[in-house]
């Protein structure tokens, strides 16, 4: 299928990690994760995210958030996280049938949350009537490609810490705030003080690997029992491994992630000049959120696949990928330039 | 590592099913399953379980069990099933927490249980302080490696069908029953009256293949959703859909079995004479389960690894895959010679 | 203690409910229901609410509200409430806990919500990563005391059918509406749409009498599953029936909550014109919410308990009852005159 | 209704609880149990169950034992009980629904479970495939009507403190047991090593007085918000507050429960020696489970009521109760006389 700009898990595996998969292919290893590979791939874990982080390898994004907040939570509390967050929008009730937590969604114009909207959602500490606020949940970068900069997170977390609270983030995307940031992994997560990631790789590369990683090693006690339960441990655990491996090694995860970045920032110096397009947010990872004029939307779609993002303004959503190149661009530029 | 009588899961991919993957890998489709690769896998499903079935692919043998039992009852509801289930015992209590589900399970010799059973448990029917049964669920092969003729299954199914009971067959290794009873997939399934099946591809050469069908196709209706909450719906499926095509097409899956049966009974054929050595059941599928000399387990587990399976009696589980050759039981049975 | 404003649920028990509890207290009666004082009110409830209906009595407001949604939906559907609705706000969470359902809320004024509100819900229908909304819930009357008219039920009612939903109605204060419409039981329920009713008794005169009333009767089907494993089968139901039947005979409901909404009706009168004070909304059940000078709040409730109920602009609520007498709120406002 | 052999809770409620319901009706309190009758009841519950113990009013016995169990487990746990254990065969499947934990049930012959029971059960300890054993639950007295000695709760007790473990009890009659043992209810189970009881007053002559009580009293911590999100936070709190005032002064609690024990006794004495008529167990609480000639038990049946046990052995059930008395036995053997 010709390339698309609806998402970047449209786009395939990574030459480099399905050579990985295939290198592990190979004879006998014991299942479920007591294998060479994968005690190498927690290994490389470490080094990124730290000594003390404790990692487990599930399958979807969704699993990742929804067993990461069990994981710290009792059916009592509640999850707050922006009204666009994936969690939130995107994944069926996932938190609220597995978790059992009610989710609290505050207005958000481009996915980021601020203290204050935690702060107000405080006001029931301790009412039994009243659901318990225990976690707070963002996406980095949200789902609008916005990318919270360390200090914003440092602030959700100390917040979150001085309140009893846990700091959850969506890193599906993670990569690309990194190189947005130019920061590593660890400066991104566990020391500006995130408790638990959702670490994603399938949207960066991969064909199937998530991980959800504790940055406080003690809450990571018994999700060995969660992961099972929750129909996330892989008997052929070295095929996931095997990812994270060549992900994680040299700068694999980096140069997909810049390389999407970068190729989102032509795409919209390409477009942000052509009469009637508007690019209401900065571009900071690798999804763009135009505005177009309504009528040549269908018309563009017919030729490259994408969504809608906000029906009533003609919002709409471009993702790049690892996989999206220079004349991939071009060749979308030249569709849209016909339509507008 | 050296091949091992563990399990089946500990096998690699079978090279036509990693080649299948491979082949995939180009370009951009559309994710979570709307793709022409998961179009085919899902038309040799329907030509496999009849064109009325309707099969999902999820991604381990616990979601597809969990999941397909969710979607066809309530939290009053119960599951029976024989003791040694691996729903039962293997799960960590994934019926109970998702499906909300109590599960009754009942003594079994080698896995298979009987209508009677099943009459005895419907003794609080219509009483709402007893909990309600509602699936019969049964292991094809069992886990001891039985395998269940059509007529055990047709009596099972027929007297669930007239008591407003479903019948539920886990199926992991369903290839290995249809090799030893030189049956075709539906005649085993939807032909013999099941009605929901967990059909397995990991444990014969797949990489992450499972899927739930239904042979009913009116219990499928709410399926997607309860996938999607069930975070088991992969984004980039064309790499799960491959391995099913490759699966499915030719005679890979069945090959794939009878190599392994064929190799559990070369293994038995070799063992079974050997002093201190007793097969307590036929060998059916791709696994035996001998009683060994106590003290000579340990000095056989040193060189090839395997799981005891009954502490008590000396009893231990060997089974076989599509990778291990004629030369991989011989080394093997030579360690067992040395030590007994 | 002295009278007070906080909630009608601070009284007592009204005297000819509790000398009905007192008769049937005699002698020995099967359990769980399964008795002449429980057929009888049953019967009076088919009486109120239609032959067709089904009656459920439970012990508390939240089990009748969370029992009654988890009868109609699955843990991937949500129920739409209004932001200030009981079920969203205090009942810790029980709806997603219990039914695992998301809970949508909307922005509402005075606690109602409109058709509008429902169809802008429903954009995700069919997409099996949107949870699909099943169930729209109202209070009535509000929790802002404001009672939804006939028409404004009936275009809830028949937009929610006409679109696969349920309406759920929460009326833990029905009684009160029905004396502000000067319409019957029936007519505010069935007649109207209303697929299942939280009807309540506590408030109006009861000691612990809540009820699931079914106007659908099929929907019933397996509810006294659910009542059990809900936990909220009362053993000796004898003593609940006892309230329902002297509440349902004669016009002991009608007449309890047309007291206390006269009371709320001369309160509000009593104090419209004291300056300072403003009643936003019109007084149309047994509950009014002035806004008052902030200062003089916690003076008046040194010696009128009563809860804020908007902290930010100085909102307050006050509750009358059966048991709240015109002299209780001459005193009351006595103590108002004082404090503004 | 003539009086019945059926269950304990036909029964009426207690003239003098019913006196202290009447009493506490006059005025106004808070409601939820921020009242002084709930403040004095629960003082009475620490007199009894220890300064330490911190005790939660609910309505339902099954409540009781479905919330208090939810307050020590995650999904993940099992809770071991006997196969007769009520909360294990006559509470629908709550604990599965609520707390999301399998219940493992163990074979026993009067009800009561064994160290022995508990260890084997342990095996999968720290395999994440295994559900993990965390709470052992008994019945005190038993389904049978059998006492456990404090010799034996403490055998139980230690063994579960020194593996991880909590004792659960349900003391649905406890008050039976504890004349019976001679003991107060403090020796019965916090100096006995339980961790967390459901103290029963339904059945010995309150309405509906049941209560969660943690002799641990960090594992309280966050019980409120389970018994609110459980669906057992009374509004008219004072009302289950009289019942456990009268019931726990004087000694009502025990008077109730010793004349039920001694009409057993008779009852049994009186029939023992009948011919065609035994009684397998040792009469220790208020039933007595004897064993019929089969074609008499319809008979019997048609004049007192009474429930079937085992139907195999035709083994009936008969319990006494605070109302039942030597006349009433009179009749009933006068009834069985004529039959067998």
């Amino acid at each position: 299928m010709k390339k698309s700009f609806a998402s970047d898990n449209n786009s395939g595996v990574h030459p480099v990690i399905m050579e990985a998969i295939r290198q592990v292919n190979h004879g006998y290893v014991i299942g479920y994760g007591d294998d060479p590979f994968t005690e190498t791939a927690l290994a490389k874990c470490r080094k990124h995210f730290g000594p003390e982080s404790e990692t487990f390898f599930v399958f979807t994004g969704t699993a990742a958030n929804v067993l990461g907040i069990s994981a710290v939570t009792r059916p009592y509390h509640a999850v707050l996280c922006a009204e666009s967050a994936h969690l939130h929008v995107h994944e069926c009730g996932g938190v609220e049938k597995y978790a059992g937590c009610k989710v609290i969604s505050v207005p958000s114009e481009n996915g980021k949350i601020y203290v204050e909207q935690v702060e107000a959602h405080l006001a029931g500490r301790g009412d039994e009537h009243s659901i318990q606020l225990k976690v707070v949940a963002i996406s980095q970068p949200t789902e609008y490609g916005a990318v919270y900069s360390i200090e914003e997170i440092k602030a959700l977390s100390s917040y979150a810490h001085s309140h009893d609270l846990y700091l959850h983030m969506d890193g599906a995307r993670l990569a690309n705030a990194a190189v947005n940031l130019d920061k590593s992994l660890h400066q991104l997560t566990g020391d500006a003080g995130v408790d638990i990631l959702s670490f994603g790789g399938t949207k960066n590369g991969m064909m199937c690997g998530e991980a959800v990683v504790f940055l406080n090693p003690w809450l990571a006690k018994d999700f060995k029992y969660i992961r099972k339960q929750g129909m996330q441990l892989g008997s052929k655990m070295r095929f996931i491994a095997a990812q994270f491996n060549a992900y994680l090694s040299g700068n694999l995860w980096y140069e997909n992630a810049r390389h999407a970045n970068n190729m989102a920032q032509y795409l919209a110096s390409r477009v942000k000049n052509l009469a009637g397009i508007t690019i209401p947010h900065p571009v900071e990872s690798n999804a763009i959120f135009p505005v177009l004029p309504g009528e040549a939307i269908p018309l563009i779609q017919k030729e490259f696949f994408f969504y809608i993002w906000n029906e009533m303004i003609h919002q709409v959503r471009w993702v790049t990928s690892f996989d999206i190149h220079k004349e991939d661009v071009d060749e979308f530029v030249r569709v849209i330039e016909k339509y507008i």
